[in-house]
């Protein structure tokens, strides 16, 4: 099940630029800042009710973050639904014929394992499915 | 203040097959579809929580949402944030430095008072405040 939308993500090119932006904006500063080495990405975290804003500035050229901003420009870059059996969802979701871009979770920001479902399959939103990893 | 992440609004090309994705990927039926006729938008919402996930077709070629189909197809369109004094949020907001695109605010979808910010002042995301209409 989809149970909460967990975070939004917004790429960025200048992430302390965008922290100030947005503490103005949302009226409360990031409460966390995170490097994930494996995607190329900076991110911040801000939270507004149960829902977060995440904002994402590229490490590195080959970041897909990097890629986003070139093609796009800044904006929104994903949705992250909160799901509680992930491997499950993965299953339902290829059999209602969704393209599921990693069919095995991998370890994303926030202590989440994560997935991600190819855009061209749900009008041009890159959905992410996250669960918080209990150790 | 911003207290909760309202609704997430998507423009779809044709909503009814996007109804039918959406119910697939959510595992849930949109509880409510409504012409804003106005915005020259028809709409369509999914409950995920305590966010909406509102789909967006335009019904007229100078609906905002026919134009930005044209320009950057179909996707995430605006992030709606739940205000608690719509007016107040404006005045802070311009005060901060944002650019409201309607300073007085006007009715939209699902019984609300809203106001939109220029996304060129908040790294091309287009944002929304709203607060319930209480009659």
């Amino acid at each position: 099940m989809l149970t909460n939308v967990e975070h939004i993500g917004i790429a960025v090119r200048d992430i302390a630029a965008s922290n100030d932006l947005f503490t103005k904006l949302l009226n409360v500063a990031p409460y966390k800042a995170e490097v994930v080495a494996a995607e190329g990405v900076m991110t911040s975290f801000f939270r507004v009710n149960q829902t977060k804003i995440e904002l994402l500035e590229a490490t590195s050229p080959d970041s897909p973050i990097a890629k986003f901003l070139e093609k796009k420009g800044e904006g929104i870059h994903h949705i992250a639904f909160e799901v509680d059996d992930i491997e499950g969802e993965i299953e339902r979701l290829k059999n209602e014929g969704f393209t599921v871009l990693n069919e095995v979770p991998k370890r994303g920001a926030d202590n989440k394992l994560v997935c991600f479902l190819h855009p061209k399959g749900t009008n041009g939103v890159l959905i992410e499915l996250c669960q918080e990893i209990k150790e």
